[in-house]
């Protein structure tokens, strides 16, 4: 028997309508904030994702020589494919552009649970701005997606890369090695940072000082210890949040995320209900078009872990309710197939999601199946009820039934 | 500067709402048919495609060795993914199970007008059913979607896979040469057909009545024409979608169909607007879950071509008008942008889709990008007014305006 490849899905009637609901209160919220959806392909060259993330995202991804002998691979994320696309055909429209897109997204890895090989991110990109009002404009998306989904117990953190980098900076660490050392702070790995600090000449004491403020979290207040211009644009980002009715979040000022081209305003999003990879949005705002060979824009974006966020809100025991159908009409024998064949018609026409037996089934059974695809009402064409034109409507979970004309019957299901 | 991969497309956002737009009315129509939506991976193992369509596939196919050396290749179809999936997981669900899917699919080809090497397939399966009511219902979802979509100018043809091999064994021909010369037939290509029943021994004269019988197209009369099982089936069939209010479709013998797997009625739809790549839908009933290495199970489905039938829709010039915003929330000075942002985050908590300035531009300008992103109407917030907890309320298409109470503003708007 031949299975799906490793580490994919499929998803089933059940699965992928719940899917789909929640992929359209996403759409619906970011529709809400004036985002425009937009969509790249599946592939990109694989240089693309190398300038982003640095040369050892090829370990992880699923690149390939195509025919033609192009280094293409299956897109890790969707915020280079995007900024691509921008710098080939949106360079020039009126800024800011609010851009928005759903996809499959493809990592070579070991699966394990919560992470497949093929993933879906959901996302938004802020284009040819950079305000405190245009990160606060992300983050309140970020935070009304979260909400709008349902989703009662998150943490919402915001942060700024320049702190960091600056304190770091004053510590004496010269630039080439910041990237390095960021990182490890970012993982709260320490102890691997010690050894590089201390290669930079940074005394213990600073060293402890640093740590001491990358485990800074609170609430406003922690912006008292932030000096400089990241600590004005991050009071100016928090005012501005307060008056769009965001106030439960925390600074975090060890938030520096791992890629370069960060430039300020760092957030992220955790749900707790998830262990380990509790992480489930993650952004901020970024210099990327120069990159790809267009100007120097400034953007602020971010990506929601869109099977993350599903598995968290069945942790929280959020159920989705399928919607079944409104009728299933059922002949009660052979020869008022046709008839029947006509009603179903009738009823769709008229937008009334409706199934009826294509295989030739008695009565008996056809009323089963009508059971199992979640019928509301089942509409049952008899040969007696026909000769005065009505049918009968059967209520599928009180048992009720009554007699209906059928000119009435589009209006009765309705109700 | 990185271009996106050759024979691939970017959608931006005015086509990716018309596309989206486009795809729900499918969808919706789907489910008003009672069918449900499934989704498999992008790529498969490269013999799933190999055993469905024959080795010849493989030069096609956008197929790869993954890092653990497995053959793999994006989906060409969604058939073989679909049925994949059913002999996995579902073949112990009630049937008939109807399942319908949309997504990407990839052929590595020569990139043309309206073909694309990752294009977009809608289609619909109906699987464990094999009755003349199956396959009416499958052609009435077919010719619902085509009309939801509003395409005026498209024709619908149904024919019986069964009828020509009839006459081809009839006529002597062995069963190891039918697919191929049922090949040629699809095509119309006589002439390469020609030899290919001559070897078999066929003469000339029976040859001719099979060419012409290939030719015969019309309306139901043409059964007449048919004998056997075969024109049996077609009979029901017809008078089934009769029934259902379907009469606007051609009885055409040729449809034939190139793969071997379909059993017995094949359809197809094309809009002859598109020229020499008329056809926008083509399916059939067939059998294909044995070769997975599931139990045999009839089914019968059929795949839209999603980019050709929007092309075809452009051609008959409808147009499709995009949703733009309902309001643009512009602050007439720096000291109002926090009441600014206020009333915006009101807005969109009412539902509301609103947009406002985040680049801290001065008025004028703010009201030309209100403009630009399509908004019904401004929301002018000034110091003044807002003494009176008044904005004044723009309606960009007439110019009008007025001075609405902030308490009033959001039934105002939605009104």
């Amino acid at each position: 028997m031949i299975q799906r490849p490793r580490g994919t899905r499929d998803f089933l009637p059940d699965e992928m309508e719940r899917r789909r609901h929640y992929e359209g209160k996403l759409r619906s919220v970011a529709k809400r904030f004036g985002f425009r959806e937009t969509a790249t392909p599946i592939f990109e060259d694989s240089e693309l994702f190398i300038l982003r993330s640095g040369p050892n995202i090829v370990d992880e991804l699923y690149a390939f020589r195509d025919k033609g002998d192009r280094e293409i691979a299956l897109r890790p994320e969707l915020t280079a494919p995007t900024i691509r696309m921008f710098v080939n055909s949106m360079s020039n429209d009126p800024k800011p552009i609010k851009l928005f897109y759903f996809g499959q997204c493809f990592r070579y890895e070991r699966p394990q649970s919560g992470r497949y090989r093929e993933f879906f991110q959901f996302g938004a990109e802020l284009i040819g701005s950079a305000t405190p009002d245009t990160d606060a404009e992300a983050i309140a998306l970020a935070a009304a997606m979260i909400e709008e989904l349902g989703l009662k117990d998150f943490r919402l953190k915001v942060g700024h890369i320049g702190v960091l980098r600056q304190k770091l900076k004053e510590a004496g660490i010269p630039d080439g090695n910041l990237a390095e050392i960021l990182q490890k702070l970012d993982k709260k790995a320490y102890e691997e940072a010690v050894p590089l600090m201390e290669a930079a000449g940074v005394d213990r004491e600073v060293m402890d000082g640093i740590f001491e403020f990358t485990d800074t979290v609170g609430g406003i207040e922690v912006l008292d210890r932030v000096p400089g211009d990241a600590g004005d644009y991050l009071r100016s980002l928090v005012s501005r949040l307060t008056a769009m009715g965001i106030e439960d979040f925390d600074i975090d000022l060890g938030v520096v995320r791992g890629l370069d081209y960060y430039t300020g305003v760092v957030f992220e999003a955790e749900a707790p209900a998830l262990g380990a990879e509790k992480q489930i949005l993650g952004g901020g705002s970024y210099s990327l078009s120069e990159l790809f060979g267009g100007e120097d824009v400034f953007s602020t974006g971010f990506a929601i872990g869109f099977d993350r966020i599903l598995l968290a809100l069945e942790k929280e025991g959020l159920e989705y309710e399928n919607e079944g159908i409104d009728a299933y009409v059922v002949p009660v024998s052979d020869d008022v197939r046709s008839e029947a064949a006509e009603i179903t018609a009738m009823l769709r026409k008229a937008g009334i999601s409706c199934d009826t037996d294509i295989m030739e089934r008695k009565m008996g059974k056809a009323m089963k199946h009508a059971s199992s695809v979640g019928a509301r009402q089942a509409v049952i064409v008899g040969t007696k009820e026909l000769e005065s034109d009505s049918v009968t409507l059967r209520d599928m979970s009180s048992g009720e039934q009554t007699l209906v004309p059928i000119s009435e019957l589009i209006g009765r299901i309705q109700s």
